[in-house]
């Protein structure tokens, strides 16, 4: 490791959660800076010049760089690590699990989590209501497609655990606090327990 | 390589060309089939069954295995190249920025051309009409994170031209097909200058 590593998070966010968890099963230390996303932490000019232009948290800082987007830090903690497959196939296709998670599970579970459970239904604007029946069968859509992979595999890419299962366990297993209801897979419930059995595994 | 490679696409996705686009910088061949997802071809059940339970193109065929995600395929493409950076922190700094595409990026620059150029603004559902406003500044406020970029380096990631600059070259070139203008983003349009210039570049 190259000097000094800070998490710059929100606790509350499950993409924060995934850095930690892969922080954890590498036994790596990281050093939290908690910022609170609704009260606009992330969007102050100190955070905008010195953290993440874009605005958002998780951001990782490696000494004095940093890292933002979720997915591409815990690349960097576990590059070279067992939490990434061997096998060139294996490999692209975590990155496959976790791209898909970028497009098709995060902007669904993860958002209808913060708008139910963060923001409150009563305070969403119109534009968002419209979206809520799209981003809930778009959901579950994401969902279904996870219990079909876990029907057929242990993990989502390759033969072991990798960065694949940590991305989409972090909004997958809090996804009922988005209005989801999980007992509709089962074998992404049995995946959630594995996950959760691990050693080396903390809770959010 | 492992067996044949053949691309799965509408030629018109942008995710498609980044495959291609990756594919003629490490000069692979791929086998072209085509499906018009006007007309649902990648929603059939042979489709599901065969190709992408997600009902989705690109998919990249390698000998009988099948991967989604145009970035993941663009990774297996390219794994072990010059095109993936061999500096750690590049390599997930490259990765950053292709999750940032498909979280911040696609659903925003991509989706308003489809919707313009493809569907029509005229036959959008009141759920679409009502994210135009948002999808619009949200896409330049992308447009305007690269172009900060990309008045301090000459490429997204590292020091030289990687998958970052192919994945996210697709659809920022043809942004203006979305109702984008880029003379207000003049580093995003010198680096698209650079991209297209690039020996190996291949045509949308």
């Amino acid at each position: 490791m190259d000097g000094q590593l800070i998490l710059h998070e929100d606790a509350r966010s499950g993409n924060c959660y995934k850095i930690r968890l892969t922080a954890a099963h590498l036994d790596v230390p990281l050093t939290r800076r908690n910022y609170d996303i609704m009260a606009g932490e992330t969007r102050t000019p100190e955070f905008l010049a010195g953290v993440n232009a874009n605005g958002r948290i998780p951001v990782l800082q490696i000494g004095d760089r940093f890292l933002p987007e979720s997915n591409a830090a815990c690349f960097w903690l576990a590059d070279g690590s067992h939490l990434i497959p061997g096998d060139r196939f294996a490999r692209a296709d975590m990155l496959r699990w976790m791209f898909w998670e970028q497009y098709n599970h995060e902007p669904n579970v993860a958002t209808l989590r913060f708008w139910r459970a963060f923001v409150g239904e009563d305070q969403l604007n119109d534009a968002q209501r419209s979206q809520l029946a799209a981003k809930k069968s778009s959901g579950e859509a994401a969902l279904k497609l996870m219990d079909e992979q876990l029907s057929r595999t242990t993990w989502l890419a390759g033969d072991s655990f990798s960065l694949a299962d940590i991305c989409l366990y972090a909004y997958t297993h809090v996804a009922e606090e988005g209005g989801f209801d999980l007992s509709a897979f089962p074998n992404v419930q049995r995946w959630l327990s594995d996950v959760a059995r691990l050693p080396g595994h903390v809770p959010f």
